[in-house]
């Protein structure tokens, strides 16, 4: 049996093997490897680096006495920094597997994309997680930026989870079991540290002793900046960044703490490595400068082609982004048509496919050469090209001159009834491998993705690295470079593969010959293949996929293998008494599982898991069961302990969950959400009335259940959960589940009253507080998620217009009711219902409203049901030209009146007949009126518009005489009132105009 | 090349396929390998515990900016426990450094005494530095205690000095030239490291945060303590431990913080070991427990020995301590001979011979038995033994039961006037190999040494641990046993001869048997061999030795090898331009060479190192001058520094160095100094006070020198260097070499005035200040020194007669004027002064004078040169009887006389001969009287004793007439206080009675 200490050794040993220096774990406190300065200092600048070593990773947050199977308070990495990307480093890491025993050709090994970020330290990178029959053994990362630097040359980091590579290996089901030596097992080496460093971590660390040591530490990084020191300011940094992770698993971070310290950890890690760059630089770059492929030699001249062929371009990457896959497929085919159609080389049809490894391009029938093409050079008129006599003028000598003609071979044109002379010209057609070569070459260096990284090239940008190009005409190579990329006739089938490249022979056919490498190339059969496989595979068990429902995840799963190979695999029954949604995230959101559900929608104990390439299928299964087994265990874990808990025992762990500095804990915060539910919820049903009383008692419970520390997407499921099973009412449990609704923007609004209550309530306390203690968001940093708050307060506005009580002021003044009997001052609560309004408007404009409509219901958002009524009113007025007579009256009324006329008038005044007409009709009007809604205000105002009219086409409103002019003002003051309330008929500009 | 990081695999394979576990470094900063809790926590109890690892140690003392080329401030241990100890941990360490291509038949590899104690967490443990070629390369200890608990079972502990190894492999004079990987150095990959933490451990770190940080840390570690969970409880004692280092570093330290930070993490570590120690029992020793050889089976019969035979018993141990070779021999030889001689065995000479790896005991002629013996055994009276009628009594009836025989067979005899009754008894002599089992077995059981350990056995217990047993009779084997050890007849001779374990055929002619195996067993003779050829090889350079200066170090080197094989090295000419005491002492103390002198005593640039055993000598001598090079490196690179310093300058350096808290910096105290010996002084000579002035001003400067920082034993000897060189007159340097005299009980008091009165300054400032400050020596303890300054102070004044104006009373009191103008409260001198005279009482007791004249000069302590002569002159006159006859006369007249006698009266009432005689007698030998010196008091007062004589044979002092009687008592009042200031007569008790 390999010990996890023969592991070690075996990984040192490859690595050394391959010119990695081997260093020692770092002598402080390290979250991971990367933060160790033999990766976070040594990636920055130009130097070569090559080192590997263990990092024993200490995250506080993670400890659990040593009770939880898979999770460790430390545990071991295993990290390899390749600098520069050597060009082969995924091949590379494959034999480090197989060093350490791993066959490599019977498990299904694969690139998952995973990116990496560290807002602590400026850091982010491009790359996967590794997956050995869907356990995440390995982070690859391709680090492009390093303390706020960009990294040239780029790094290649490798971090192996040490435990759980063992763990998988030795086939055992808790860390405590691992044979870590031989005779000694992990629990017996290190079980009693776990458990007291958890103790600490968790339990007795002394909070304000750990907040003096954040200050001394980060104060102490700052002096050795100051001193241009980076290393010691490394050393200080990491050590506050230690106390930090202590801090916030002693659950005494506030949320504005967390960002404020952030920021400052961020800065000093920035400075840090700015400064040991420029320490590097004065030190003369001590280990040399890196030295990358050098740009491949463009071909100088090109064979002759004489018959019309098929082109096969195939663009050969490191595992894609499954969203990126069918992407770039289209943009490649788009590219390469553009660029073709901007020849005159006739060709077929263009198109692509893709797999994660490769973009495949083939266009039919791709002439051998451009036809030569004639075009007219003009030159002067002709008027001034010949002088009286009829000899060339200077005018007419000079073009020839430049043309390299004799003057007596100008011609002569007439071009938009104007006479030129000028001259005919041959463009000859280039042959098909120099137009190819120029078009490809451009077609690779134009590559782009959303997110795009560097590699081993100094001019390329993917997503992920570009390793190969096969360009072929028929069976001829098309010699396509592109920076230190050379086109050839070699592709790469399956890394596992006995010959993993192979020489194509012609463009030809190549989705046959990739299918007899056991690749499929399209998308769509693979897709296919899958939703094939997962039916029947679903059908053994009596069960079925869901494939509208998973229809994402299949997409997902199709762009994450070259060759799909579906497996069943099963897990125990007894997990289905947890909660489908913690089941199914786990399958979809971690591993990728397509769950199997019977016809009537239950889960069943089964998923299709879908390999990549021909594996040992027992073997694969195995090793996914035992995956799933291992997330299910520890969420099994939480489940259990947490039903051990009535929910206002749970409830009582709030106090200890940091909120907001000032704001206090989440016990706090919740009891404001209840307080403000009630006065929201006044006017409900006696029923809801008290399903919310007891839920508003309840808010949150579930925040300070295990699930849900550890899964935060699952807060308001678990409290449903919960609650149901503690024996609160459905509608309680229902209300908790709804009070955290929506979660996104495509989620969907609370269902029950008494949970839009408690959401609504929830997010007016977050805004209200928040805002009045200063952390409203800024440009792009949000940290507590205000938009999101306030985008969910209109949508469930929207969603329940028979709480129009609640409007957007009331609701906020009762949020400051509460916050300021937490002794915070509350100033402008404008500013917030400003903020709010405003989200509103982003997300109706989003939603492809006329702006000028938005624009005209924007008053009534505080009341954002009947703002969404009056604004469809207007949009199925629009082409209603009796409304848009009625909108310009109204305008023209308001555009007319000072804006400072009181609305009131004497009648008596009153003589021309419009005015008196206008008159007696705006008195019917206001009497018909019922409320301000747009609907019964048409009904009731379009009377008007012919009156109006005809007031101003026969009546001077400024009258000489006073009275009679206060009078006409104050009729059209009235009727300006009269409409004010129902939208802001000024901002409908001319969209009604045309009508 | 071997490259470190190859070194540092190949250890790791070697101890993993000796069965230890690997374990990474520690991820807080520690001082050493020892500290991991690896080590420091798993030695405590009974588990057993096997583990190697890498430890980058951190020493912020040993910062050097990189540029020492042996310096670092983190250096590489290789460490390697194991618990229990295997029996044969020496032999699986050489092997181990074979595995690192280490010929160890070629090098001269030495085991030599170094104790390791680590008063910071209450540890030690004996053992050795391990040498090769003279380069210490590796620390090799019996872990005894940890944390204050005695270790059952010991662990071995051996820590390589990884960097060192190296450099040697490689052949490198720089760590940063170390290749530490292919391609890449150490000084490429860890220079700048190097460099910025030197930077900020010696400059840059702020001393008031980590004097916080030490506080914070330390409370933690109390706090995890009461949590009752020792891991965090260490983790923060050794952050603790390290924030000391960092602060020490910086010089912020001062000898009471010292004192008082080291009790703080003592009684920490202490608590966590116990702590530790418990929560293993209270988990049920998860690990099992060690086990430890059987104890050896005791013989149950014995042969029969027909002849006599010679005796041989060999000791194997490992490497005694050179003091103890000696001693061992002398004291098994002497346990041999006297248990013998309480047997009735006949034997002939014991002697005993010893090497550091054995004892031997040789017996000739050892009888084959004891004869047999008579002896009587008494029984009652023979007058109450037989009845009136001759029938024995009762008792005799009883003894005759007893001693089980008829009552007829009682014997009668007579003892001591008085006749009894008895038997006779015969005692049977026991064969030879059943005395010498026991007694033999006894012997080793009852080996002890100054310092005893303990190892792998049960019961033993001595200096080093014993490993076999060889007892001889002839060729016969004695069956001796103790606890787990056997004796046989295999002797175990060179650890890298081709057989290291050899059979001894027979007692006879052994020396000469382990003279062919290379061992010279004879101590003188191995002495004579070193002294022979390190004269001969110093010859070969027109040298010598001188080996009367160097006998000390000469014994030290005999016990050292068990073969000697001494080797001429040489040093560059370039190093003789430093001091001669800074190379001898290099040579002498670290490195036992002797140093090769012209005959008339000036150094030569070469040495003789004496190796063990036969080896490379060309290997071996560029081995130990490589290490001489590297020291002198270290010296010369300290000595350039310094030169470039002016005293001046230097001496602004001591502002930094932290003396004692309430006392200041270095720099004050120097200016107390200067200020106190300008007062004491006064009275010096023209030539002498401006000396003074000069080396007062310049006091201590040498303290701020980087060679004195490394080499505190140099103070003084570099003052007196760098002051000449830097042109300070000749007698200013003497001056500031004598002030730091004398440096122990050994050394010479100063030779020069002004040094003399400096040395007297800085002692006194140094006894008032710190008794002023409360540090004044308890028990054992004495951090400062002052028991050492005490004696000092006496031994100057003694050397200088001629300060005799220099009382103990004057000097205190100048002392105390500038500590108090410190501002620091000096109460009581008295206290200072009484302390310094037990000093010198307890000196004078130690040279052997008689208890009572010491107690009689005691008074004049105060002037210990007139002290001292007046001893001197008690003592010429032992043996003088007119003397005596004085001092009887003198201690009657102060016996006679009532202590407030006051010395006057009126010669008037003095009528009687007698005391007319005395009366006119006194008058003269007061006039007489010059001074209070004895010899010219017993000169003036000597004609006193005949008439004091009279005086009292003829008158009655007590006379009735009351005026009478007052003048003879104020007559012998004052003949007692003419003699009281010339010592304490009474004192001298009947010292001179017998005379």
């Amino acid at each position: 049996m390999l010990t996890m200490q023969d592991a070690l050794l075996a990984l040192t040993k490859y690595w050394t093997d391959r010119g990695c220096m081997i260093v020692q774990p770092f002598n402080t406190e390290v979250g991971a490897g990367t933060l160790n300065p033999a990766t976070i200092l040594r990636v920055l600048g130009p130097e070569p680096w090559r080192v590997a070593y263990v990092e024993p990773s200490v995250r506080p947050d993670d400890a659990r006495y040593g009770e939880n199977p898979n999770r460790l308070q430390t545990h071991t990495q295993f990290q390899v920094i390749l600098k520069p990307d050597p060009g082969d480093p995924q091949e590379q890491y494959l034999a480090s597997l197989e060093a350490l025993g791993i066959d490599i050709h019977a498990h299904d090994i694969r690139f998952v994309e995973d990116n990496w970020a560290n807002p602590a330290t400026g850091s982010w990178g491009l790359g996967w997680e590794v997956w050995l029959d869907g356990l995440e053994i390995t982070q690859f990362t391709y680090f492009q930026q390093a303390g706020g630097m960009s990294l040239d040359p780029v790094s290649v980091e490798i971090t192996y989870g040490v435990e759980r590579i063992i763990m998988a290996l030795q086939g055992v089901s808790h860390f405590k079991d691992i044979q870590y030596a031989p005779g000694i097992t992990y629990g017996e080496a290190f079980g009693q540290a776990e458990y007291e460093m958890s103790r600490f971590y968790l339990d007795d660390a002394d909070v304000e002793t750990q907040k003096r040591l954040f200050e001394d530490y980060a104060n102490e990084a700052r002096r050795m900046l100051d001193a241009r020191l980076p290393v010691p300011a490394h050393l200080h940094v990491l050590k506050c960044s230690h106390t930090f992770n202590v801090l916030d698993s002693r659950g005494a971070v506030s949320t504005t703490e967390r960002a404020k310290a952030f920021a400052r950890m961020r800065g000093l890690a920035r400075e840090v490595s700015t400064l040991w760059a420029e320490r590097r630089e004065e030190l003369g770059h001590p280990l040399g400068l890196s030295s990358l492929p050098a740009a491949a030699t463009a071909p100088a001249s090109f064979a002759e082609v004489t018959e019309p062929a098929p082109l096969l371009f195939e663009i050969g990457t490191e595992e894609l982004p499954p969203h990126e896959v069918t992407r770039s497929a289209a943009a490649v085919r788009e590219a390469v048509a553009s660029k073709l159609a901007a020849t005159r080389l006739d060709h077929g049809d263009v198109v692509a496919h893709a797999t994660p490894r490769r973009i495949v391009v083939l266009v039919e029938n791709v002439a051998p050469r451009e036809p030569d093409a004639e075009r007219f050079v003009r030159g002067p008129r002709a008027s001034a090209a010949f002088d009286a006599s009829g000899e060339p003028t200077k005018a007419a000598q000079g073009f020839a001159r430049g043309q390299k003609i004799d003057p007596s071979a100008l011609e002569r044109v007439e071009q938009d009834g104007v006479e030129y002379v000028g001259v005919t010209k041959t463009d000859h057609g280039r042959g098909v491998l120099e137009v190819l070569s120029g078009l490809l070459g451009e077609v690779v260096g134009e590559l782009r993705a959303d997110k795009n990284m560097r590699w081993n090239d100094r001019k390329l940008s993917f997503t992920r690295p570009v390793r190969w190009l096969v360009a072929l005409l028929g069976d001829q190579v098309v010699p396509v470079t592109a920076s230190s990329l050379t086109a050839g006739r070699e592709t790469r089938v399956h890394r596992t593969a006995a010959e993993p490249v192979v020489p194509v022979a012609t463009a030809s056919g190549y989705l046959d010959f990739l299918a007899d490498h056991g690749i499929v190339a399209s998308v769509t059969v693979r897709r296919d293949r899958i939703v094939l496989a997962a039916r029947d595979l679903a059908a053994t068990v009596d069960g079925t996929i869901d494939e509208q429902g998973e229809s994402g995840l299949i997409d997902e799963i199709t762009n994450l293998v070259e060759d799909p190979n579906a497996i069943l695999g099963g897990f125990s029954e007894t997990y289905l008494e947890l909660p489908q949604e913690i089941l199914t995230t786990v399958m979809r959101k971690h591993q990728r599982y397509l769950p199997v559900r019977t016809t009537s929608g239950d889960l069943l104990p089964h998923f299709v898991a879908v390999a990549n390439g021909s594996c040992d299928q027992d073997a694969v299964r195995a090793g996914n069961e035992a995956v799933l087994r291992a997330r299910y265990e520890d969420a099994s874990f939480f489940w259990r302990a947490d039903l051990k808990v009535a929910p206002e025992t749970m409830k009582a762990g709030l106090a200890r969950l940091a909120f907001e500095e000032k704001l206090g804990s989440m016990a706090d915060r919740a009891a404001r959400i209840a307080a403000v539910a009630g006065d929201l919820g006044a006017a409900l049903s006696t029923a809801d009335r008290s399903t919310l009383d007891r839920a508003a008692a309840l808010a949150k419970f579930d925040l300070a259940s295990q699930m849900v520390i550890e899964l935060t997407s699952l807060a308001g499921v678990m409290a449903r959960e919960y609650a149901a099973r503690s024996g609160e009412p459905r509608a309680v449990a229902e209300a908790l589940f709804d009070m955290e609704r929506p979660r996104s923007s495509s989620d969907r609004p609370p269902a029950t009253v008494p949970g839009a209550v408690l959401a609504l309530a929830d997010r007016f306390d977050m805004l209200v507080g928040l805002f009045a203690v200063g952390a409203a968001p800024t440009g792009s940093s949000d940290p507590f998620g205000l938009r999101r708050a306030a985008a969910g307060v209109i949508a469930i506005l929207r969603a329940h217009p028979a709480l129009s009580d609640i409007t957007l002021e009331r609701g906020l003044a009762a949020a400051a009711v509460h916050v300021r009997a937490q002794g915070i001052e509350v100033r402008d609560l404008g500013d917030v219902e400003e903020f709010v309004v405003r989200r509103y408007e982003q997300q109706l404009l989003d939603a492809g409203h006329d702006h000028r409509h938005v624009a005209a219901v924007l008053p009534l958002a505080g009341a954002p049901a009947s703002a969404e009524s009056t604004l469809r009113e207007i949009e199925q007025r629009v082409g209603d030209a009796e409304f848009a007579a009625l909108v310009a009256a109204l305008q023209r009324v308001r555009r007319i009146v000072p804006a400072d006329t009181t609305a009131s008038y004497d009648p008596a005044k009153l003589t021309e007949p419009a005015e008196v007409a206008l008159h007696q009709e705006l008195v019917t009007a206001s009497d018909a009126m019922a409320a301000p809604a747009l609907a019964d205000f048409v009904l009731a105002a379009t009377p008007l518009t012919g009156p109006i009219n005809t007031f101003f086409d026969d009546i001077l409103v400024m009258a000489e005489d006073s009275d009679v002019r206060a009078a006409r003002l104050g009729l059209l003051a009235t009727i300006r009132d009269l409409a004010a309330p129902v939208l802001d008929w000024q901002a409908l500009g001319t969209s009604f105009a045309a009508e």
